[in-house]
């Protein structure tokens, strides 16, 4: 009897143990590799880099079981910079005039804010799934689904399209269950301008199926001006990939309007094609990015009148379900060959955008 | 015996796991709530906001038996923002000039610091509790001990009285144990000026008594000026809650006394009456607050000669132990309307300052 | 055969558990004292400051076992202040000219970056190990390890001595494995300056041999400055400490050597001796450094031809293994006494700098 007293005792303590630790799961990744930029006219630059794949970050998330089908979560994500403790330049104003800079605190990614790369609470249901707080935006998600290299790697196709804000901020997004595979989703940005309540507003839509080897999304993105008084942005992606064993093929279109100031009519279409290629133990990736842009000059998301096109190529080979090692390498041809101008486009990857318009890494990420 | 060799040694792997993990301890709470404000004449606010019954918040703690009925431990609480990545807003100056402004990494809360919220290591024993570096006030943990709202939601009691300095750097706060539930505390936090030794110092002290249903507390609070050359702020607290059963009654008088210029003497009576009734599975928040100025200007801590009062109602109903929705209204009158001034009287919660002085909120908190 | 079922239950649970936690430990250290400086004729400072005898910090690390003897590993480990929410003052320039100031979040120690003491990701295996990200320099390691208050206390042997960049942005490290206690490490920091590979680099490299009780090292460090034509600053250290049980003698020498500007050469010869006394079931600390300067005028990393000594002494007494209490004393004399100066030699700490050519300090660390 003494044997089972301590049995249930350790189960006692384990149970104990398991509620009181189930309540937080600390999680990461870290992501260093070597970036090698050329192209620009300034020179090459060749970097130890953070997040060449996906952003460095520190997360905190939790789940509790409210009972009756109904769960409450939480996910709080950190970037951290794991190469340097180099500061961010920020910009000090006197009212609208630029009268200096200074040096703050960096977090690599996330629009450098702490908790800032997603910060918010979840309720699960039958009803489906309510998400409040800080989270990326519908247009982002698909757009790093449809990518062969998930917004991130040399080749990542945000490099010449516009990501649909990437974050929210202040937002709320109800998707509801799966049927047949089939989930509709709504979202909505509270631009918080006192009494405008349109203003910075920002709104989004998607339908997306998912069966076995296929998917298939249709995303709407809207962002309305800083007066509210039209759209300064609208994305409309139609996409899909289908995985064939030897191969999985991603495409994927992206028309961008939009009236950000009345004058610069944005008008953009971008297409991508890609590959998934089971390679020698890892994954090939490959993509062709088209991006043709008729707006008259530049505005925030359109370099203004300049086409381009990009092709990037890559191998990932996991060392474990947990590390990996990578490489990558992208070039972008535009029409104007655009350095020195505002907005040049850039060989980035998740966390940089970039110096040049050819751009090599190789790197370790883990993540935890 | 095979069985408990087995049994042992998952008790020694659970030892050492729960030895292992005891010493540190992740915690928060996630906020998420909609508010609306209201009877600022610039218009409405409507916002997602975050921290409103309490800030949102992550933080590591532990303890550690020394022996002999010793312990140290520690807390390290930062707050984050769980809406949104928008920075805050920093002042930049030339001397005593400013000249512009620049936008920092926000946290939300705690002074905008990381670990800002508390951040201390406490000895503790029969000697009673020592508790050393960034901590709350003696006289803002009695105000939100009285307050029904305790310190958050639209009804907070700290949107028309002054919070006693809320939290203390580089103090160290002395606490007796409790005999007869009876307990004495004193707290100094220095002021750290080189070569003035009262400049900016703070004291406190307060004797409380807890005894079932009942609790009083009498709290000091003292703030030398910037020249050390007398009080820039005196708060006397007074205040008791007694748990009826059917309804838990909440009384406080704060008296503010104060000479922060020389020229402008603080003079302050505040009144608090409240309740707490248990109600349809939730609990039921309802309170009165009494704000009577006689300041001939406003200073730090008063508006300046402006009366004011507040009458605030609240629900909050448990989903479970860790998570409740809550809903909460507030209404402040005040004599002289002062909306435009510097020191307005707005309705807040326990993260912001609002912008009306009507203010609704509604939402959800979970704590892990 | 119930009682077994449940015992492996238990056990099962158990390592699903421990596999769960192991891949993110979570650490760090509350460090609390008081302290007061004095000597500086503006008067005395007493101070509760955090992290006198090393920073306090939080921290995530974690390994994988990615076998055939190759482990994966991370450490990201960010400063905070356990003492005060104040922030950090960071300069506003206009160009080349400073316009003012401002106040940024601050993290104490680690180039006040959030992450910012440790990040890095590492590999270990036959072949030694490698380690990317943000690291302690070779000489930094080498001059804690040869101190005896391992820069930290008021008697810290960086209070005079050129702590060859503290810490590494962007930078590589290899070390070899140990054969018969001697290793090798080679380690470079990209400086990361776009067209120039030289400018702002770092490099450094260590002989080392650890056995039983005697440890011997010698370090090299090299910054190129910021044009990439020349070393801004080189260091070359000697120095090791045995362990003869009644007492652990430390000793090391400290060449310094630069050419930041042209027209200043770096000139420093830097002696360290010193002791750690068991004493009373606690360690008795002192050592002397003296600082023999022959550089023409204040440099980074000099304060121009001012020579200088500094003894030191202090007592950590272990109230656990992870919590002591500690108290430190120190005093340096200069030949110019250079209060009022750019560059005067105070007496710090692990997190301050200091205020005077005296310092006295006592409190509790806690490890967790």
């Amino acid at each position: 009897m003494k044997k089972s007293y301590i049995a249930l005792a350790a189960l006692a303590l384990v149970s104990g143990l398991a509620s009181a630790q189930s309540s937080v799961t600390v999680y990461g990744k870290v992501d260093l590799g070597m970036v090698l930029d050329s192209g620009n006219p300034s020179g090459k630059s060749i970097r130890l880099s953070s997040g060449v794949t996906g952003g460095s970050r520190l997360g905190f998330k939790g789940v509790e079981d409210l009972g009756g089908g109904l769960k409450a979560g939480f996910t709080l994500e950190t970037g951290y910079c794991a190469d340097s403790a180099a500061g961010n330049a920020a910009t000090v104003k006197n009212g609208s005039t630029t009268v200096g800079t200074t040096t703050v605190p960096n977090f690599c990614t996330g629009s450098n804010a702490f908790m800032g790369r997603q910060a918010h609470g979840d309720l699960t249901g039958a009803f489906g799934a309510i998400v409040a707080g800080r989270q990326f935006s519908l247009g982002y998600e698909t757009i790093s689904r449809l990518d062969p290299f998930g917004s991130g790697y040399a080749g990542q196709t945000v490099n010449l399209v516009d990501p649909s804000g990437t974050r929210l901020n202040n937002s709320v997004r109800y998707t509801t269950p799966a049927v047949y595979g089939l989930t509709a989703s709504g979202e909505i940005q509270f631009g918080e301008t006192t009494g405008n309540w349109q203003a910075g507003r920002e709104t989004g839509g998607q339908v997306a199926w998912a069966n076995g080897p296929a998917y298939v999304a249709f995303t709407l993105y809207n962002l309305e001006n800083a007066n509210g008084t039209g759209a300064a942005r609208k994305n409309y992606q139609l996409g899909g990939t289908y995985d064939f064993g030897v191969v999985k093929v991603h495409v994927m279109g992206q028309r961008g309007e939009g009236d950000p100031t009345g004058a610069k009519k944005v008008d953009v279409l971008d297409i991508l094609g890609g590959v998934t290629v089971p390679l020698a133990g890892g994954s090939l990736l490959a993509s062709y990015v088209h991006h043709n842009d008729k707006t008259a000059a530049a505005v925030s998301g359109s370099t203004g009148d300049e086409d381009a096109a990009q092709w990037g190529i890559g191998y990932n080979y996991p060392l474990s379900k947990r590390t990996a090692i990578y490489t990558s390498y992208a070039k972008i041809t535009d029409d104007k060959n655009s350095f020195g101008k505002a907005a040049a486009f850039t060989v980035g990857n998740a966390t940089e955008t970039g110096t040049g318009n050819k751009g090599f890494n190789f790197g370790v990420v883990h993540n935890f």
